[in-house]
């Protein structure tokens, strides 16, 4: 039952593949998180105070590209895959989230951890995300201090500036109490 | 020197092995866990204020099943792993945990990270974990702040409460002062 | 366009690599540092209130052992790789840090995160750290809380202890604000 070598090289990719997208959403490399989505995605993103449904690479780009925005202060990191082939050219995969969000405006500081359950289809030779979804597993939110200097902050430049924002509230609900 | 077909598949094993552990305990997934183990396990966890040492793979599961508690706000996410094979059927394995425990009920928030020293065999064709052990790299213990607002916490729902847990005193040492 | 089997093996030295690194440094494991670098070297670390830029392994061994001293609470985890084979004995790969340094001589919590671009090549048979440079994503820093209690401090044993640090503010330069 050991994995083959075309199996072993498709871990790989499915890997740097769900690698991207952390790198992608943290940096706001649009263009690099368009190649990573089937044009069929589904996504359940269920936070602690917020859910996330959408369909279609198109809106998943346009959600990102307005959520990791100039004033966010982010961390995405992707851990601990378990990822199992349900086909020659489908796989299904399972990641372990941990997560910092400072929102400025807001004066908001996120973290927490998720556990991700996706699946993925090769399209053209290329895998790709078909289906992602998580559950928060902590969540904790506070005020950010008067004492907390954010030193570094790669989105003020990359990520979009309030005027370039579009209106996503169609794809995110969030709690009323949050 | 390179790794062969089947070393390549076998690290793919070991690794999700222990993936497995770390959302098992997370989630207090009891019957994961109860797969991970080998029946003669050996477990030696040096914290910076509590030690475990404990035997067999029964004492292990009801150790975690009593310590991932409904109070327990818990992430823990093993990082970097460096297999060694030292014969078809057994390795060892170094992996470095980052790791957050809020205790709610004692309003404690611990976080730290450690490094694990563990022993693998395969039993009837599938990996175990046989020993493993660590030692505490930094450990930082803080009240948790009245500002911290708790907005998922999975353990609420999946871990024992107070009238399903044992007493466990036995197989863990807690420092006098801490 | 799938892996050989003698990439996929490479790919396992190339993250083992990588993972001791950070092990090393957060260990001061001077030793095991020594061994994972070429001789020529080159770093460009660009924090976000410092600069680290230096040539040669000697340098780099040097800075990293001055660095992780005996006063600092620090962990280091790289995690999420995207490796490329550039020939059949280098590579390029890319690298996402989480960081946590606390210095209890300055009492000042630094916490973050960074994109490394890494090169490396097989130097008689081993792979080795050419190039690594990196710029922050995030870093925050604050002072360190009088209710944090340090209760696990690695390097207070393994880092060097003040007189057996050397100078090494030729190789970093520090932001007057910061």
């Amino acid at each position: 039952m050991a994995y083959t070598l075309q199996q072993l090289s498709d871990l790989e990719e499915l890997r740097t593949l769900k690698h991207r997208y952390f790198r992608g959403i943290d940096t706001a490399d649009v263009a690099l998180l368009d190649s990573l989505f089937a044009d069929d995605l589904t996504v359940d993103y269920r936070g602690g105070t917020y859910r996330v449904r959408l369909t279609g690479r198109a809106d998943m780009v346009e959600f990102l590209a307005n959520s990791f925005h100039s004033d966010l202060v982010a961390m995405h990191h992707g851990h601990m895959p378990e990822i199992t082939f349900t086909g020659d050219d489908t796989a299904d995969g399972i990641w372990y989230l941990e997560d910092i969000a400072i929102n400025l405006a807001e004066k908001k500081h996120t973290s927490g951890s998720a556990i991700y359950r996706d699946r993925y289809r090769r399209d053209g030779g290329q895998w790709k995300i078909l289906h992602t979804e998580y559950d928060r597993i902590i969540e904790v939110i506070r005020p950010l201090s008067p004492d907390e200097q954010i030193s570094a902050h790669h989105l003020a430049k990359a990520g979009r500036k309030p005027h370039e924002r579009r209106d996503i509230s169609h794809l995110i609900h969030w709690d009323e109490a949050a």
